[in-house]
């Protein structure tokens, strides 16, 4: 990526959407949550790309490794609001340093795109996921030292 | 609002923003939060209006109480996801049901429109709001009945 020294991160394009739906497939089959087939992650991966308000970044040859983000206007500031919607790194490749430099890639992305924020949901366990965002300087207390800060979610 | 039987609840129009400004100042400064002027969120809020990914509703006569809703295409399902940037009641009006009011019209919006989830950010001691939340079948546990999941953020 321009600017970056981690030469494996990259941009993906149109013609990754297969291989991201393969990696999407993957991550959620090995979480156990409902996963939609590759092809059909492939598509919506190619309309969210197309619209403008998402950036997937590949890590890795096979690719082995992404991170979705999203952005959309910020309410408080005048610049952007990210979200961290996905990262993943395929079993066999983790504890190599794929996952620190998508978020190092994630983190130039939101300065270039003008985020004045940034955010991910976490479960408690993902203890791993924890530790890597915290080391980015990431916090799950508001304000950085005050109470945590908790995700409600319903299906509509 | 149309099918809603909460008569104290409205869409906000573009002739509401100086409203909506106001009770957005006044929420963040009680809750010691940096809070933009007045002015400076009502020409914001007239933009996400604009935008269309964004809907407010408005409760009682002052407005008194005001959801901020932000929508957009989901990744994992063909609708949208629903984010609930935003609930507030002014102090004095409290306990009377326009919180419910505004919660029962949240969801009709997101029916409306198509949403497949939604989600809130809720900090651990608001106590009120997360029973609110979870009366109306909202959880902040993954799966209902699994791990706790946490909002981690930081400045970009």
């Amino acid at each position: 990526m321009a600017g970056s020294d981690e030469g494996t991160v990259r941009y993906a394009a149109a013609e990754d959407t297969a291989a991201i739906g393969r990696l999407l497939h993957e991550f959620n089959r090995e979480f156990g949550e409902p996963a939609p087939p590759p092809g059909w992650l492939a598509t919506r991966v190619g309309q969210l790309l197309q619209h403008g308000d998402t950036v997937v970044l590949l890590a890795g040859n096979g690719p082995d490794g992404l991170a979705v983000l999203r952005f959309r206007m910020a309410i408080w500031t005048e610049g952007l609001e990210a979200y961290l919607a996905e990262l993943y790194v395929v079993p066999g490749l983790r504890r190599q340093g794929l996952g620190r430099a998508l978020m190092t890639a994630v983190m130039e992305v939101c300065r270039q795109r003008g985020a004045d924020t940034i955010s991910i949901e976490v479960d408690e366990p993902d203890v791993g996921a924890r530790r890597l965002y915290e080391s980015f300087g990431f916090t799950n207390r508001e304000g950085s030292e005050g109470p945590l800060m908790f995700v409600y979610e319903r299906d509509v």
